[in-house]
């Protein structure tokens, strides 16, 4: 198990986790299995989607605040019950399968860190278990 | 595996299944690996947040409430389909790390299972897998 | 593992996998463990709901749609901003435990493929780990 701490600098923000992530699965020399990235906090999580296209993470973050607005009528005094419920929403962690050493995501497919509530030093948990 | 039952009172309720969880990777004896927590129904999920603040779940409900509305032009002749919509958003399972025998939550992480259209009885699956 | 080739024939669309996923199960023999459905599409996911009803799934894709619109203020030049976001919204994976060889899914429990911006030919991979 890997922990992998990332500075965001936004309050939202889609940070580009795919290269960390393979880099992990690289020194575990696992050639097949499962690996699973965790995001041990509340006010963000971790999705997968495209990014050859910024706009793609931008519309993802407008799209999130339209359904989940900033400001509504929450009781959580601290003000970020938005960035709860879109935690919820992309959820905590991914699991991605492992063929040959690399991780087999599609050809558009990235491994995102959800920021809802920053900027913030997050921190990100990565492990892989081997299939034979 | 392990089945737990929950008895759910309202029509829109999230309960801290973590003591619950972690009781049954205390049975298990597993040191390092994987915890699986399963829901086996249509209407109802599971999610990870924060449970230090009442209000917290209160908001996620409130907002999931907000963009699935109760009332809506639903076909379903039941009249539970947001229940339903809402079980696909937070999702049917989680995924946690083990360590050293305990579930690598973050400081303000709860397992919450997710009811949408209670109060009924419902269950839940809990698995764990050994990863040497 | 397997790759599950699957043509879709609408632009958002539910398709049952869950006797696809078995058949995969029964190929690997597998008695005890974990199943993975990941899908390796950006504007595609899975879900696990209900198909006893078919209005269940039609709810479904409506209730997203009212969430996350088509028509929006998008930036992506592509013009299928909302199906990204709705596969972040229902994610890219499902783990199912298997006991005695079988799915443990609920009794209303169906895993169904969703497209979002198709018709298109797609692919959903399936794998298994065996737990002693």
């Amino acid at each position: 198990m890997e922990e992998i701490k990332v500075q965001t600098t936004s309050k939202s923000e889609l940070i580009d986790l795919t290269s960390l992530v393979q880099d992990h699965v690289n020194k575990e020399k696992i050639s097949k299995g499962f690996c699973v990235v965790f995001v041990p906090h509340t006010t963000a999580g971790v999705t997968i989607n495209e990014n050859a296209d910024p706009d793609v993470p931008r519309d993802i973050l407008a799209s999130l605040e339209m359904a989940v607005p900033f400001n509504a009528n929450y009781r959580h005094a601290e003000g970020n019950s938005a960035a709860h419920v879109k935690a919820s929403l992309v959820g905590s962690s991914q699991l991605i399968l492992i063929e040959n050493g690399r991780l087999l995501l599609g050809t558009w497919q990235s491994i995102f860190f959800c920021e809802f509530d920053g900027p913030r030093t997050r921190k990100i948990l990565v492990s892989v278990i081997a299939n034979q």
